[in-house]
């Protein structure tokens, strides 16, 4: 996106408290949003300078390009700023992993450990007040639905609920995508879409002029999933660089591992080991942009092996709808590499044992109990980096 | 509604506001309450003498007469009166369009016109605080839940949703609808339901003590939709009085258009042009009640010519389900009519082509972009109107 | 659960309000929480004596003994205490009637009918503000949770809600209900179940480090029923002690018969008569269990003559869904007992006609407008005897 320089300069400027209602101060806001190319923009914690006299307005309307120059109803907040010089986060939609570079895990990471400190009834668990979520999803994934709806209730805001979004374009009626988000962002004022088809997301943020954040678009993307993981990570390891993650289970199909594997490459140092069934092995496009992102992997049949050396192990699921009626196959893959007490017992004192959820019986339950058990821990850290992206699109940093 | 007459006169005054809790002055407010005939009422910045003192007293329960005389919790309101010298609404239940006068129209549209300023954590976004709306649907229809939903929590409302409500009276339990409204009443304040049945949304008026809104029962009525299709003209051709309007499209079977069709002959000089396929034409009750109010309407093969001299196209779908087997029928019909480029290049500058949505492809994608293109605006038009509603029937004016 | 001593004389302690942030004080109030033994305990109202200083704090947080030591967000409220010296009230979990003595049912009661006071916007109606009520329905039960998520709503909580929670343990996926337990607290402070399986919320209870309230499990346990049944028998009557009860319909697979003989078996001079037909009368454990409690029961063939000396005729729905093919037999025993306009009639002043709700025909409906019937104000108390669980679950007292 590119910003108008005044503005930029604007943004970088310390600032004082607005004395007076922002109706009066409305004109110097707008002045320069002629400028701005994206398709929407978030000027949170905007400063501008009117008559020797610098504001700190906090701006709670996106400012819509598309049907022309439209400021929205802004509010001045008596708060100090918590940006430092210059410093401002851009995010528009959260629709793929591949997005986020290095720089914005990090600032995403550090929003996400300000919200495992929210307390109930404290000020910041207000900031979404007034703020409305549609969770639109085209199939149910309860979990996903409930984890989204639960970060946006922590910080005050409301939600709007579909898990039969599917009826919008039931066979009856037809209607397109498109034109179901162009309805609900009018409903709206962030739109959280499950969809059955890949691409779909993508779809629907080209449409809405609010955020789309995709909780899963068919065999897609899922990537709050692939940062709850990275954030579980850092949180458990306390650090990103220099880690050997074991990669464990279905990698032919899940998703999950495919994502967290991309974004592990941003770091220094990773090593991945691949530990599955022949039959769901980990595909060459994974690999291939491993080794040319200068990242060291290998395949290993022996889990204890690898275990021992990991400082993550991260099992997944064994897709049974994945085998159709290749039963025999299926049940082959699936009692192959379990995750129990024999596994622990040969890691590390640091190292966790992860796991998308649900889990069948890749991790016996007997190991619940141990503390490098993080897989529960893991999904409420999906609370977190919810939250995170919720307020990051919504009010900014 | 037969007001006791000391109790208009206390409406017609102004006041002052009380300066003690409310329980000192409940013995005053509840003393006429007898004499109400109507099945409950809501007396909003009701104004109450006592002792030379004048109170301005929001009301916040409803008064119910069922089950004798009893007085709702009361709240003062440190608010200066909005209504004007005996200026009062009364509005019980929202159950079909032909329960709405022009006088009354004009109120509403006041109210939603309002309702679009109101901006995020503002005082009005917080009108209704404290009150629970209960969707009550019998089948989904997401849209129009969305819709309402929305509208009550951008009123900082409460919402108890299901669309799972047939669940009630499933095969094996069979309970009437009018028990389901009775235990539904008990836990909310409002109750918006949807329902398979034609007289539906009467029937749980007729029962419940707090308000029911129609949103949409069967065949029969959809007010809500028509008053956002009204207000919708209000707002883009900025009038109703002599206004050219067409009505494109499936006519026999639309309950939107026959609606429409008969609020808008509240109004003065208006022409009807009705362009749709022979099988699905625009049924003679409604041409007979046109005529009778002295509508002028006209019917029309020539959808360019009309749409040349119109305010507003209002399109259609054709509804395939209509047509059982007869799908021959149904693709002569659905191509007939088309709002395309070449429709638009001939309407006039100010003229607009409205759509209740979903649209399938009666109005081609490339009509979207047209700033005349309104059916976007519509729906967002019908979040004000239920926002409108829900004031007047929850607090009043 | 066994409270330390330092602890418990804490707690009869008379309080002041503190006049710091509660962070001044934590270090006082965590030091004793290691000797606490229950999974979880709610120290509301928790009184602390440091330096002299006594300060009343209500804690938020349920601390939990899981994962060691920890204390939740603690907040100071400018509250008079309404507990009495040494008053105190145990409540982790609600998941059967039977563990419930009267004492403690005399505390909830109590509770209930302030939650009958609360009035919109009050202080009272903001009690749980910031708490998250996960509503987890692994089948429909839209009365029960439309109770519950009102109640939740009416003290200011919010509601995260699922019917579809079956979907967590799908065939394709087979997640544990621990699992999916453990997931779904971390997302809310209290979790309200329904399952089709008896004993299940035990199980979520034992896994649960938050409250939980099982809506119903199956042919098991639907505890907040049976509550609600005593307390309108209470509020109606006036009184538990003394009084006779008709219990009417199906006895054999009604839980709510069977739970509400069991509570009334804790009062004083109750009498029970069972009024059913054969095919479905009360089974022998229930009969012997009133024995061994001293409890006066009688099976009796004619309705007239026992509604006519009892305080409370408990009418209920013969199930069709337990009759299998024998619809022969169904229809026998439905039309045998049916409460109508002759009933009444025989009935004392000061009796009422109670049911659990949905009734096909077992009531005819010109009892409905009768004073005695009291149905409907019972389907009401649902909402004020779940209002009191939530604030006694999560606050406390």
């Amino acid at each position: 996106m590119a910003t108008p320089t005044s503005f930029s300069t604007c943004l970088s400027q310390k600032c004082v408290i607005a004395p007076e209602p922002i109706d009066k101060y409305r004109n110097y806001l707008t002045c320069n949003y002629s400028n701005l190319v994206s398709k929407r923009s978030i000027v949170s914690n905007a400063i501008c300078v009117s008559g020797g006299l610098r504001q700190h307005c906090m701006q709670k309307e996106r400012i819509s390009m598309r049907n022309g120059v439209r400021c929205g109803a802004l509010e001045v907040k008596n708060t100090k700023p918590s940006l430092s010089l210059g410093r401002k986060f851009e995010l528009d939609d959260v629709i793929e992993a591949q997005q986020f570079d290095r720089e914005i895990l990090g600032n995403i990471f550090e929003v996400a450990r300000e919200m495992e400190k929210v307390e109930k009834n404290s000020p910041g668990s207000q900031i979404l007040r007034g703020y409305l979520m549609a969770t639109l999803f085209y199939e149910p994934s309860t979990r996903t639905r409930l984890s989204f709806e639960s970060a946006m209730k922590r910080l005050g805001g409301e939600v709007l609920t579909t898990e039969n979004a599917r009826e919008f374009s039931s066979a009856a009626k037809g209607e397109t995508l498109e034109d179901s988000i162009r309805t609900v962002e009018g409903y709206s004022d962030i739109i959280v879409m499950r969809h059955f088809e890949s691409g779909a997301a993508r779809r629907a943020a080209a449409t809405a002029e609010i955020p789309v954040i995709n909780a899963g678009d068919g065999p897609g993307q899922h990537p709050t999933q692939a940062l709850l993981d990275v954030y579980t990570i850092d949180r458990e390891i306390g650090k990103l660089d220099g880690i050997k993650v074991a990669l464990v289970g279905d990698l032919a199909n899940g998703r999950t591992v495919r994502s967290l594997a991309y974004l592990l490459a941003k770091y220094q140092d990773v090593k991945i080991y691949f530990v599955s069934p022949e039959v769901v092995k980990m595909k060459d496009d994974i690999k291939d942009y491993l080794t040319s992102q200068g990242v060291e992997w290998e395949e290993s049949a022996d889990l204890m092996e690898v275990a021992a050396k990991c400082d993550v192990v991260y099992q997944t699921r064994i897709q049974r709808e994945r085998f159709g009626e290749r039963i025999d196959l299926y049940e082959e893959a699936r009692g192959k590499y379990i995750v129990d007490k024999g596994v622990l017992n040969v890691m590390q004192k640091h190292a966790v044992v992860m796991h998308p959820l649900p889990r069948l019986d890749e991790i016996t339950v007997d190991v619940d109990g141990d503390p490098r058990a993080a897989y529960f821990r893991q999904a409420k850290n999906g609370l977190y980096i919810r939250m995170a992206l919720l307020k990051l699109l919504l009010v900014g940093w």
